[in-house]
């Protein structure tokens, strides 16, 4: 943990809290756009280095109407309105299954239509078409759609909150772990892919998620069960997804996905954890906890 | 075209129209299942020609889950019942942007954390996970995202004719493709991807198709703009389809996708055309065309 890497942190922490705390949904969605769309362009770059490339314009566009449809989806009341929506659409009778332009179902077809077009109309050559779906498909569906639901999360009454909790479980098990395994740590956690991650390392950084998990039921009177379940899930998540992009630059032999934040390598080495424990809180929150604050 | 070919069809269409006429959107969606599993199988197969291993299994279970919610979706009115849902999941409280379990989206995300989860788990060497993810990650978005429409079609009222509609747009544009393009085909339509299309054989397909939607809309008394309209939609989709699956087989350096169906290669080469037809036709009838009959 250099200098560099504290300082970067020292600077980006308070203004990503800012911006959850304070921000409006409409502005967390636009720092997630910037977030995603930087996230996005390392993964094709790890396509590239191994040849697969992505058809990078028309996957960053469906990334970012995606993001505008959570905002949607997010922003309004939009469970209560569709049907009403819908039964105007359709002349006031009713269709069931219908389905909103506006929801993550069309965006992902409207992708699938863009990519048969340039498919078709690329001057690629013809063997790169199922390379260049893959990695387009997997960039849109494994980095921008996970990422998407922090604007879900942050729509939501207490999402702020919530939304902070996961940035700090990440925050204090990436922090745990590395001192943890720096001082006791012995057994290897993950030794190909990961030389320098230690069990020490990765249990210290799961207690320590629990710790604030403790403290956050305290502050915000929730119970305390579901606020350590929703921090042991986020937890796993987060290290689950940090692993992951490990995995992903040594399928691409590259060390660090980009350069763009010192010490930290690119942004999707900053926000691998994220990718996962964001989704997997959000479900974990609305599926399981049910807010009755 | 043999007159194996010919027989199989002679078999298949009694046999496809029986269930789309008098089966229960139920039954469509096991024809569908099984449908899909082969054509997935069949892309996957495409995909080890040149080296990218799927997670077959676990993209398979996710098209069986999304077949199933979109079973759920079509044939309970879910819309009207997803707010009292939520709402009761939520204690009474109001909840923007919730989302039920039984979404595609929330499926999308169930097959993110498997191929998560496979990544870290698996023992094949760590240059494939990227190769793998993108196969996956496309054979579900491609593949049998746009095929699990049918069963959300068949759903509605006059679901079963519109599906119908599809599928004799497509039979008699390739008919008639097939026989125009014999007999004064002249022009080359897509000489690298398809060698033996013509733009004579293309544009009598496309004929074709309209003059279905003729006597559709004469049959069924919908204004002829709009049934033409989605004639003109589907049938373009369904050329699209068929030129993007002979593009993956070029990738994959393959002539046919598969054997089972005599005289007609495989699963895959027989329904290119609908993969696309039928979303496309789907979100043409529900966003533009209004059943109002």
């Amino acid at each position: 943990m250099t200098w560099k890497r504290v300082a970067t942190a020292a600077v980006l922490i308070p203004f990503v809290v800012g911006i959850v705390l304070w921000g409006s949904t409409a502005i967390v969605a636009l720092a997630v756009g910037l977030v995603t769309m930087l996230a996005l362009f390392e993964y094709f770059a790890l396509g590239e280095a191994i040849g697969h490339r992505a058809y990078r314009f028309w996957t960053a566009t469906c990334a970012l109407v995606l993001i505008y449809v959570q905002w949607r989806t997010a922003s309004e009341h939009r469970y209560y309105v569709l049907g009403a929506k819908l039964t105007a659409l359709n002349g006031g009778k009713w269709l069931p299954g219908a389905v909103s332009p506006e929801s993550p179902e069309a965006v992902f077809f409207l992708f699938v239509l863009g990519i048969a077009a340039l498919t078709l109309a690329t001057k690629r050559p013809l063997v790169e078409g199922l390379s260049a779906a893959g990695i387009s498909a997997s960039g849109l569906i494994l980095v921008a759609f996970p990422l998407s639901y922090t604007i879900r999360i942050h729509g939501t009454p207490q999402g702020p909150l919530v939304l902070l909790f996961v940035l700090v479980i990440v925050w204090v098990s990436d922090t745990v772990a590395y001192f943890v395994g720096r001082s006791i740590g012995k057994h290897p956690f993950a030794p190909l892919l990961s030389p320098q991650k230690t069990w020490e390392g990765a249990i210290g950084g799961f207690l320590g998620s629990l710790a604030v998990a403790l403290m956050f039921a305290r502050w915000e009177h929730i119970s305390v069960a579901y606020v350590l379940g929703m921090g042991a899930a986020g937890n796993v998540a987060g290290q689950v997804g940090d692993l992951l992009e490990s995995a992903y630059k040594r399928s691409a032999g590259i060390k660090d996905s980009g350069s763009i934040l010192p010490g930290h390598g690119g942004v999707l080495d900053r926000i691998d954890a994220l990718i996962l424990a964001i989704p997997v809180v959000w479900y974990y929150w609305v599926l399981i906890y049910s807010p009755k604050s």
